[in-house]
């Protein structure tokens, strides 16, 4: 679950954003791992998750924007944060060829489902 | 229509979202009022788009992304472009506060329909 997540976190920082942010998207420091939190698109992140959270962060609005949907937030905050993290690393990801190959895998498994990724590998080993 | 708009467009210069781009997103040049053309989201920009196009920019992609929907390719453009604009104009925009105001009248008059518009300003009169 969610709770045993934030536990076991390890050397994981909690970014959420909140119309009430003490620090802008700009800010957020690229020199340790973040999770990022988003909230409902209405009523934002709950007071519960705003304390549990390392850092609140606000992304700037201008001109006659009020709000950004939960889809554009994640788009600009990820662009933003990628853009510099990218910078700051000197490369593209953080992952190595073997952590970026386990987690391409991971992710095709959870997308098919573990009994049609199991039929797809037995039937795949054919044509290796 | 998009064709008058074209003929007579003045100063504008066209840039237009796509993955066959020249250049990148972060070199879209700030010194120029540009118009941003974004594609049908399965088939991007038409030839003909592509064809009367000024510039073709791309967004950058990483990791195992492949694309990016309309409106997180609009998200990601505003945010970096604008963001650039505002540096190279040292403010936040270009109206000035007469223009922002008439900017915003119309937005209502348009977002109201004419004749509600008409309706509510009549009322409005009766508490000023």
């Amino acid at each position: 679950t969610f709770s045993d997540f934030l536990e076991n976190r390890g050397g994981f920082h909690l970014a959420g954003a909140s119309v009430e942010g003490t620090m802008m998207l700009e800010e957020l420091p690229v020199d340790r791992p973040l999770c990022l939190l988003f909230g409902n698109e209405h009523r934002g992140l709950s007071e519960d998750a705003k304390k549990i959270c390392d850092f609140l962060f606000s992304i700037p609005l201008y001109g006659m924007v009020e709000s950004y949907n939960l889809s554009v937030s994640a788009a600009i905050t990820l662009y933003d944060y990628l853009k510099r993290k990218r910078l700051a690393l000197k490369q593209d990801g953080d992952f190595s060829e073997e952590e970026y190959l386990a987690e391409k895998a991971h992710y095709y498994v959870r997308s098919l489902g573990a009994e049609t990724a199991q039929a797809l590998l037995s039937k795949a080993q054919e044509f290796i």
